[in-house]
């Protein structure tokens, strides 16, 4: 089955991507135009791929998405195996962020566009109680899906345990940690960061198999972080040790 | 006119600040149990607040937000005057965040949920162009606007100006700033960081007006990090520093 993906600067990012084939656009008749939907069929004629001017009825199932009368056909989001991940050669350290129960898709895709503004290499998630890649999670992350790789595990326990056999170090974020998130030095290693879900955090197995512990500190004896916030906020704390590290003005 | 307040985990927090008042709990009746609910009738028992259970057709109106069975009344969030916040006495540095063109509410629910968390002392936000505080906007935040003064001003470049005469440092987010957010130093002096629009960033007169400007550095090309990963991501930088400037252990 085919996935869609929707909204202007969305469609926008699929067609730009050429190693993500789309089979066919749809556009709402009579809609507002804009030099981004213009931006879009000069894409999409570049390529070669069909678009058409459809009747507004035909977008009626799509309603519950803010679409903006711009709806692309896509094969769905391949997923990486994990061994095939850990396989590949890289110059320097692989950086990786797995998530442990983020069932909301915003917040999921709101994770993955922090990990390709920063340039990290992968996001693992499990197959279940996680969100999966959907038209929402793409959406929300502005594109971002497809600029990293993407690995779907049955078992993520299995997984830590590969990535602890590859040189991997495992960072758990917990609120009960006894280090703040900015007391670890990340460079010079394979890391892999896991957040949890925002009700229960890691689960008690993943946890147990970390390496390191880590915490924000929060003020106000207010309840908690949003998990996609947090995410950046770790997430940067490694692009800028990095940056520090190397000497790099970027 | 009032406001309404939706959810669960969002009631039971307007529930428990006793500076805010709600005027009137509706529950759905027939909807599933949980504890949650049982302590949102507690809570309303405890404070005299009134409370009815109502047949599923009363929530039709509330059919586009995700209310779970529960609404509560409350009075509009009252906004601090610019002036009140400025005369008000603090030990220590005070810390501002502002918002300049950030429309969307699931983002400014964010910001200002991260803002509290991180113990800043007010959100100074402009009254057009940008989102005020609904029941989107507190139900994003997780709450957090009943624990933080919220500043609404009719000219932001007036507020700013403001600002800067009462010794507040004025710091700029710019994806064109030569400095990283991180090459700042925020310990002792109060300030202001502004996070502008999605789309436009911030207004040219805002970020000529501004001490600082900061950039996040961005990795793969990719277009931009979320505006409340972003605020999130620098005001972290901010609480890192004065945990490590007072050498307290938090």
């Amino acid at each position: 089955m085919e996935d869609y993906i929707y909204g202007r600067n969305n469609v926008e990012e699929v067609l730009k991507d050429l190693n993500r084939s789309v089979s066919k656009i749809l556009l709402m008749k009579g809609m507002d135009k804009s030099s981004k939907i213009d931006k879009i069929i000069e894409l999409a004629k570049a390529r070669g791929i069909i678009f058409q001017f459809v009747p507004k009825e035909k977008f009626a199932k799509y309603k519950d998405v803010s679409h903006q009368g711009v709806i692309a056909f896509v094969p769905p989001v391949k997923y990486l195996d994990i061994e095939e991940f850990i396989q590949k050669k890289k110059n320097g350290y692989k950086k990786v962020i797995i998530t442990d129960g983020v069932e909301d898709p915003h917040n999921l895709g709101s994770i993955i566009r922090t990990a390709v503004c920063a340039g990290y290499d992968a996001v693992i998630l499990p197959s279940r109680r996680n969100a999966l890649i959907n038209a929402t999670v793409e959406k929300s992350s502005a594109g971002a899906v497809n600029h990293i790789s993407i690995i779907m595990v049955n078992s993520l326990l299995s997984a830590v345990d590969r990535l602890k056999d590859s040189d991997f170090w495992i960072i758990a974020t917990d609120i009960n940690a006894d280090d703040n998130y900015f007391d670890i030095d990340y460079c010079n290693m394979n890391f892999a960061i896991i957040m949890g879900s925002e009700k229960d955090g890691i689960s008690k197995a993943i946890l147990k198999k970390s390496d390191y512990k880590i915490k924000l500190p929060m003020f106000n004896n207010f309840n908690s972080l949003n998990v996609a916030n947090a995410a950046s906020i770790v997430i940067y704390e490694t692009v800028k040790q990095t940056i520090q590290n190397s000497g790099n003005v970027v």
